[in-house]
């Protein structure tokens, strides 16, 4: 059976390959925008516009726009407190409502779930008497496809990009590459709808990932004080209307998500910081911190209320892997590379799983129905019903029993077959949530369950969570992965005839999730703080370690291999080791187009209606008058400001002959951000064509540059620690040379065989 | 009395402030260069030194060296992988080491404490039938005064930098100020001698800060594959003789201390990142985390062989706060807001202290003894008599009398006047090493103390640790820290009644641990760690949080005070939010002594040897001949580099005559790496000056710059991020117009009234 599984496999991979060019064949001959896409179609079509138009988006800089820099002059010490504490109050804000909505999400999830298996469990009851216990198959896979149906025809015909976790889409938002309507109200709202159903739909998914992802969603709405959507703006928080204060905000919610999923405050701030930022800033982290803090507080103050014990906050997370009592299963350190040895299978493991999913991902996704969401919800559907069918026939051909203790956990204990008082332990892995299947496999007594039952489990659910992923639902890979850890990892621990299996649990759990996300510090925090234990601290740190160094040896981790896929302009930690041969010089992209400091507003219209003139940033230039001589560089404007500026029509002449015309302010650029209009949409008249506008007053007069001998490592450095998104090469003269941006850094790329330049789309 | 010692107090710090402008002129007129310093003294001196070469070290820039450039591009992609293993292999052996240290520290302490209260237990048990317990506080007072007489004679006579617990130093290290003598071998011997000392010497310290700094020294030390000091050149990591790769191992190494003493791994590395660093690179943290693991490793491993249990690695720290059960102490979320209360008691509370501190530290330090080794180690003769005396006063009018326990965990139970089977709760708190204290006040049963046992205890301890703070002896503010609040705290708890006192007393430690210290993040992670359970995380966050938003209203924290004493150039995260007026004109030093391209070695010398061109950093620029104006930059030269040169005499006409002269290399810097020769060492001869020199092959040939309008929050963010030390203010024309130094940014300060710029040391 595993033969023919492998042989479909191989085919879709193949196909994959295949149809991968094809697609971006499609994509290079720029008909794709026409297709009504689906999920990844579009993350392709949008790869394919980052690389249009590279770097489209406001920028750091801006920072330093002139009006930008007088604002801040003129505000006083007092304005300056009044901003840190807007700051503070802001985290807080985003703390409690990620908290609300991982409250709703929990409530939720376990209302439905519990009602799903309810009505399944007493069906089966009834039918396991009087035989037809195939009603009960077909009860359970039609409650299951109803959530799914839900959820699925959201995600695809409302907003695809609410599909999957989220998180390599939060990870290249927070590395400086924003990807349209990630952090919209409406995502937020398909997404939270969307994983409850996928979870009480019963498919191999968690609800943790998606987490991330909304609180993500939440602080970028919450820091702007208004919604773009619901079209209300409070007039509050307008500072912080530019990409940097954005993003810092959007670090917090994702951290406050993490710390919401797992309980885990000073893991979510890891997690911001290991994914997203680069340059450490104390008091930002202490926001982070802050809104982490605030967020699992709120949810754990609700859940308490809603569990009937308000005030006992013991129960800070979206996942609870119960409390592990560290005097009944401490480790020796004859186990330590036992559990090495564990993170290195974790891995070995995986690498058959991320090859499955890379060619699952891409068959499903890019080849079969790239143009049909109808298709994709059919197969959601599809996955709901086969595991549904798949968990039914595990459960019904075990014959796995085990006595009901006295106090049992099992929330819905199936009795099936089994004599009175006992109860089939396939059923706690399949018939439950993912969550409770994990804390079962964590806490129940040793010989709950027996090595076969765990043996088929680890393997049918490994299967089914393969297929799932890459569905266009909203869901989470943490689970999963925590689930068939557990499984193996407690089935090492039977074997191992000595060993608690709940300990070994956790240690497998650990190191499929490690073998799978690569994040080392983060998780090891988020693993502790959700075990409630630092005794596990040590042997989840090495197994961690171990997964990820074995893991790196083969290949990257999945949202890494997600994010390339997607060939974003992603900039990673430090440029490549033997780029140093390499210079601004050959890495730059040259002849730039540049601006002239007073310049004729027919040629700007032209350059930015041009689309072979694919920047955002225009170095604004000095030419010296009858000399070919390059010009001097005396700034740098955005392609977001000149439209800005377009649109409110600040031509020289028009200044002069209406004096009584209000002066640009900064709230103009501030009302436009961020969704500033294509520079179609603003009508230009022949006249005004040959009118000149006067950019002195709006440029950022003092750009960062660099001399054309910079090495690429050092130019690297530059963007990656100040967050740049354009660096202008000039000579000795200053005078502009070329233009370096993202892409032409993340062009760059250490294979196997040294330095590689990947081959990205060209215009 | 209390009205007494305020009394005092404050005339010391009348005189403090008097007796401190005498020295700074003293300093200032240059004398003191001839005076035995003691420990704060030299710290003054060096301090001028800062301001005198400002800029003196070698610097993150050197990796654009030319040569370095040169190695790099000739490098491969297997060369790249063994640095990056050779860098995973110090790390390891950093953690190792540092492990072994905190061991050999814990044991030595432990035996020879236990020793001496074994002694002074049979005194005291002895004479108090008998009378004439006079006999037993004698004792007492001698063997401390032993202890702190060998550990006050290392410190005062034979290394000075190593008196205190190290911190401030290491933050200065890592923030880029290097003080001399601070990581070297000498000061890790003394540092580790005298910490046993003075810890088993029963002063008010504890063992964990100078492990901090012991962790430092190490990883400086294995980092640069030889010793300086013991002449010994291991020929190994010579890639790392240079600064940025060096101050990397020490974050590691502090990060491993961190770890080895609260047996917080995760701390240990948020610790070394929220003093260190300013660009968070992911691998650099994993290899911290790394180091810290192994460290916390070792130390457990050993530990558990030590105390006869090999294989139990459950007591991972120095210090161990003991096992908190969560079910029994449990919190509720209307304690929550009793915990920000104490959080913000501990700063008021604090706030006192930390005047005495610093008066305490400018009086004993700068005042009455500035000149004399010796009488500093009177002092701490006399702080050790008059703590064993006032602890045993304490004892002896003590009439807490507490039953002993069938379990009791007390090491030395003093019965004294008790009634048989009962113990001297006094003297659990004082007749014991402040870790096992701290220990009793977490866990002993409810009733153990009474109220006015505490009350009276926090009193003495609080001035006993204050008087002890600035001792010339090696030894650290944590424990003291802890034991106070912890102390304070419980006393909370058991006048709250329905409390549990051993909660409490965790939560006093961390309001005055984070009123002292003003970590947040790290110190939570360090708490949680060392508690071994994150029950208590949030409230332990809140209280941090508290304590540091309440004590920065009213001051810094104790290590940035410190610092700032010392007037060293340090950059905070942030530039002053108020000091977006200021433009790299007003902030740049002018005019700058600048070299041409090929220069004559006469003016070298000169220029090198003139001790009013205080800059470490010159501009090479090339002259237009017979020409008046500024002239074109074209690369950055360093002193020390300029100094390697002259050493091997690199002229002109030397490598024309002698063609055969072996050309510099790489390695001839690496050599002279760190302790570069001064000016005057090199001998030039009257003919060696008509020479020339020419720099084009040495220099950085493309050193960062900024245009002269940039805003001084731009290039503090620039020095932040890139590490800089120089930065070249340039024209439109590309012509030098000033540099800007760290001490042009350190310059200036946010005060109450707004922008201040300190008045620093002018040459």
């Amino acid at each position: 059976m595993l033969c023919i599984v492998f042989e479909i496999l191989y085919v879709h991979l193949k196909n994959a390959h295949r149809n991968w060019s094809d697609f971006w064949m499609s994509v290079s001959l720029n008909r794709s925008y026409n297709l009504p896409l689906n999920l990844a179609g579009r993350a392709f079509v949008l790869s394919f516009f980052f690389f249009f138009f590279t770097d489209v988006f406001d920028e750091i800089k801006c920072i330093h726009l002139s009006l930008f820099l007088e604002e801040e002059r003129r505000m006083s010490h007092m304005g300056f407190r009044c901003l840190e504490i807007s700051r503070w109050v802001i985290c807080g804000l985003i703390g409690i409502l990620t908290g609300l909505i991982a409250c709703f999400i929990d409530i939720m999830v376990e209302k439905l779930a519990g009602c799903k298996y309810q009505v399944i469990k007493e069906n089966i009851e009834k039918f396991t008497e009087v035989g037809g216990l195939s009603i009960s198959l077909i009860l359970w896979a039609v409650l299951n496809c109803a959530f799914v149906l839900v959820g699925g025809i959201m995600v695809a015909y409302i907003e695809p990009i609410a599909a999957g976790s989220g998180i390599p889409q939060i990870k290249c938002y927070l590395n400086g590459v924003k990807i349209p309507r990630v952090v919209r109200l409406k995502t937020l709202l398909v997404k939270v709808l969307g994983v409850i159903c996928s979870v009480a739909g019963g498919l191999a998914v968690g609800k943790e990932g998606p987490m991330i992802h909304s609180g993500a969603v939440v602080a970028a709405g919450v820091s702007q004080g208004r919604s773009t959507s619901l079209k209300r703006d409070f007039k509050m928080f307008e500072y912080f209307r530019r990409d940097t204060e954005k993003r810092d905000f959007v670090s917090a919610g994702a951290a406050a998500g993490v710390s919401a999923a797992f309980g885990a405050p000073v893991g979510g701030v890891l997690f911001s910081l290991e994914e997203g930022a680069s340059f450490w800033n104390q008091m930002l982290t202490w926001r982070i911190f802050f809104a982490s803090m605030i967020s699992t507080f709120t949810l754990n103050f609700f859940l308490s209320i809603y569990h009937g014990k308000p005030g006992d906050l013991s129960n800070p997370g979206l996942i609870n892997f119960g409390r592990f009592e560290s005097d009944s299963v401490a480790y020796y350190y004859y186990e330590l590379p036992l559990f090495m040895g564990m993170g290195a299978i974790g891995k070995v493991y995986l690498g058959v799983a991320l090859h499955m999913k890379m060619s699952k991902f891409n068959v499903s996704v890019c080849v079969r129905y790239v143009h049909r969401p109808c298709l994709q919800v059919m197969e959601a559907l599809l996955v709901a019903a086969v595991t549904a069918t798949v968990s039914f026939t595990m459960i019904y051909f075990s014959n796995d029993c085990q006595p009901l203790g006295p106090e049992h956990n099992e929330e819905y204990p199936l009795q099936l077959f089994c004599a009175d008082g006992e109860y089939n332990s396939m059923a706690t892995a399949f018939f439950n949530t993912p969550e409770r299947s994990v804390r079962s496999l964590f806490h129940n007594q040793p010989g709950s369950y027996n090595p076969l039952t765990l043996g088929l489990f680890t393997l049918t659910y490994f299967f089914l969570a393969c297929w799932t992923y890459g569905l266009a639902v909203s869901a989470g890979v943490f689970i999963p992965s925590l689930l068939i850890g557990a499984a193996w990892g407690r089935l090492c621990g039977i074997l191992l005839i000595w060993a608690d299996p709940g300990k070994y649990a956790l240690i497998g759990a650990a190191a499929q999730l490690g073998g799978i996300v690569r994040m080392t510090l983060s998780l090891t925090v988020i693993m502790v703080e959700a075990t409630g234990n630092v005794t596990y601290g040590l042997p989840i740190m090495l197994v961690l370690m171990t997964a990820k160094i074995v893991g790196d040896y083969f290949q990257e981790g999945l949202y890494d291999i997600h994010i390339k896929l997607q060939s974003v302009p992603f900039l990673h930690w430090e440029a490549p080791a033997t780029s140093h041969w390499l210079t601004a010089r050959e890495v730059m992209s040259s002849p730039v187009t540049c601006f002239n400091r007073i310049e004729k507003v027919g040629t700007i219209v032209d350059v930015l209606s041009n689309t072979s003139t694919n920047h955002n940033g225009f170095p604004v230039v000095v030419q010296v008058l009858d000399s070919d001589e390059p010009a001097k560089l005396c700034g740098l404007i955005l392609r977001s400001q000149l439209i800005v500026l377009l649109k409110h029509k600040v031509f020289v002449e028009l200044a002069r002959s209406r004096l009584s015309q209000r002066k640009l302010q900064l709230k103009d650029f501030r009302d436009a951000y961020p969704r500033f209009p294509p520079i179609q949409s603003i009508h230009v008249s022949q006249d005004e064509r040959e009118c000149m506008m006067d950019l002195t007053e709006f440029m950022n007069a003092t750009p960062y540059t660099v001399p054309q001998d910079t090495s690429l490592p050092r130019v690297f450095k530059l963007f990656r620690a100040l967050g740049l998104r354009h660096l202008v090469v000039v000579d000795d003269e200053n005078r502009v040379i070329g233009l370096v941006t993202r892409k032409d850094l993340a062009r760059y790329h250490l294979g196997k065989h040294g330095l590689e330049e990947l081959q990205l789309a060209q215009t």
